[in-house]
């Protein structure tokens, strides 16, 4: 079985917008053993949403539209589905009370044009918005799902979970699919596959999905078959055994970021951090501090962006980033130690580097970084050479500083 | 005259890949007047993708197909193509030449699945590609022009300028349309709507795109005739309205991010700052240091996370954050002053607030920020009530920040 997205609106086939309600809805599907096999993106345009809809409904047994049910004259998602589906408009009485509720407790008067949306295609079951005035609409048309969505996704993802989730479970013979994840850091992508692939290839009840950013690889596992009976079993053999393969570059089993495993093992030892930032200029901090409750271990940082900050506020010796460059082991480790005595933490960490796209020389080319570590009677540093442009330098960097740093709070190393 | 835009890949099907290079082609084909009328994504079947470019061959003038043109077996966009024409392929002996060329420039050796990225169907004329080894391809059908590229933006970007554009300008009558960009700080986008809807509903001539993200709204304005006579002008004439209208508010008239901004006019003054980042968290350091060759005006910040880091570092008085709370006027102007002097920097700028999810209290609800400003004799805050989730209060606080910091420098308010 599988279905079929399409999203609507103009914006979204300009510059500068994109369609990403696919991509949640391709998720919560997944779980539920449903694949997406083909994606539409249309204008407003009454002829072409109508024209990709019965294409979709020609091909796939599931169709999710997306975006178009507001109040405009823009908005024409509605008439569109009418037109595909042959059906005829007509007003829907708790649509229209469902508005006067909420527009009474908004204490503002419902214009003429909100009525637009109560306009639904005759035999439409009506799914209640509770995140905003347009509702969702589902369709049944011979043994084929038509969903059709709002498009902000505070008010579609609710609306997929509660309601179009269970409808499908209703309609269609699906159960969750258990599923797993693994965060790997550190692993070049090529070099990973080539010690897993021979792993996940045997387990062919269950789809492997690989997806790849700057520093850090998501695995994720999802059972393939109706039958569930060996799902568990065999979903904990697998990882059991890339796990015992990958050893410690298993950053977390969970659908977190670097920062909050990190975050979990720091609160655990009862450890707080201090930062000294250079080429990645606040980014490690903001990614901790993207971590709620981080303040628990987190206790602050110093970006040092020029030499006469790492000298004055981190203690770095004038000469050794003279002799030594600012990009080196020893001013690294120097100002490792400046910001965790500096802010009174159990532990320091540090990078500076070349970020690009200037600075770079033969001996130092562009993504040359050193990572330095202070603690009570440690004192460690790192060379990294990251590829790419300056944003992916700086994410490597990051995502390795923090990576050095889980390994050393689980190793000692 | 409109085109369409395939993406070929079943990762862009599953959660967690999204196609974005359709983004930048519409955004080029802009530029020469061209709109993407549909998008469409499809997975590695070969009649899937067959079918997909049939219904785009009969309804757009050009079609531009993307990825799918590696050297493994899944990579079928050529076959697809080939299919989709009625065409037969055939082996191309440059793209084999070129191939080998580069294969002994890296010192390794061709795998013959690499010759099957040198089948191409008949009649195509091959893009070389000069940032991989997947080459592109150009084909004319009856009027109609077709364009197949790698995925990778790092092939397909530079293809697209320097080979694509030209191809397009040399067998359409099109020409590159004039356009302007104006930045705005600090308005909401609705308030913003109301100010110059007037305005540019009076130039029909020019199309105006607005997009907004937290803290700063672009508005795109695109030359809409073949006739590029009144161009000029007109742009001039709607953009310097535009800029009377919104004053202070504009931030730049480039494409750049408000920290490129504020950091040419820091440098124009001759002028350094220092941060300090309570609730951004390092965000603000960030955007500031995401600018290459930001050192000349950014010295560096403090994120203190703690209210001992506020104390120990930045000097703020304990009695100050016992009294008023972290999330104070009192406490922001502090922050900033102790960041200036610390970091020995003209100017400091500081952000307390809270960021949420917890933290909020009736008084001082989630998403309340004070920013602090320091110079020699100034000291300033304002408050700031920020909507959102965690992620757009500290984007929102950290973009407002900056804004204020502008204004400051052009007005000494």
């Amino acid at each position: 079985m599988h279905s079929e997205i399409i999203a609507v609106g103009s914006e979204l086939l300009s510059f500068g917008r994109i369609d990403t309600n696919s991509v949640y809805i391709s998720s919560r599907l997944a779980e539920l053993g449903i694949s997406v096999r083909y994606k539409q993106v249309v204008g407003d345009r009454i002829e072409d949403i109508s024209q990709a809809i019965s294409l979709a409904m020609s091909r796939s047994q599931i169709v999710f539209i997306t975006g178009g049910l507001g109040p405009t004259n823009d908005d024409i998602t509605r008439e569109g589905v009418a037109a595909a589906l042959s059906r005829v408009m007509k007003e829907d009485d708790q649509v229209i009370r469902d508005m006067e509720i909420l527009y009474r407790k908004w204490n503002r008067s419902m214009s003429e044009n909100n009525r637009r949306q109560a306009m639904v295609p005759e035999g439409a079951l009506v799914i209640p918005n509770l995140n905003g005035t347009a509702p969702g609409l589902f369709l049944q048309e011979d043994e084929k799902l038509v969903f059709v969505l709002p498009g902000p996704p505070r008010e579609l993802n609710p609306m997929v979970e509660d309601q179009v989730l269970p409808l499908i479970k209703k309609f269609k013979s699906v159960a969750e699919r258990p599923s797993r994840i693994l965060k790997i850091a550190s692993v070049a992508e090529s070099a990973l596959d080539a010690r897993i692939e021979g792993i996940y290839k045997g387990y062919p009840d269950v789809d492997t999905t690989i997806l790849s950013s700057p520093g850090v690889i998501s695995l994720y596992f999802t059972w393939r078959l109706d039958s569930l009976d060996q799902a568990e079993t065999c979903l904990d053999d697998l990882t059991g055994r890339i796990k015992a393969e990958l050893g410690l570059s298993v950053l977390t089993d969970r659908e977190e970021e670097m920062a909050a495993a990190l975050g979990r093992l720091l609160k655990e030892k009862g450890l707080t951090l201090a930062l000294a930032e250079s080429c990645t200029g606040g980014l490690i901090c903001k990614m901790l501090t993207d971590v709620p409750g981080s303040s628990e271990y987190f206790l602050g940082g110093v970006v040092s962006y020029s030499n006469a900050t790492k000298e004055k506020v981190l203690g770095v010796s004038p000469g050794d980033l003279k002799e030594h460059g600012a990009v080196s082991a020893s001013v690294a480790e120097q100002m490792a130690l400046g910001a965790r005595q500096y802010l009174d933490a159990d532990i320091g960490l540090s990078v500076t580097g070349i970020a690009g796209p200037g600075g770079g020389t033969e001996e130092k080319p562009v993504g040359t970084v050193f990572i330095g570590l202070s603690a009570t009677e440690t004192c460690l540093s790192w060379k990294v050479q990251a590829l790419g442009g300056r944003d992916i330098v700086r994410q490597r960097s990051a995502n390795q500083a923090l990576d050095r740093l889980r390994i050393w709070l689980l190793t000692g190393k």
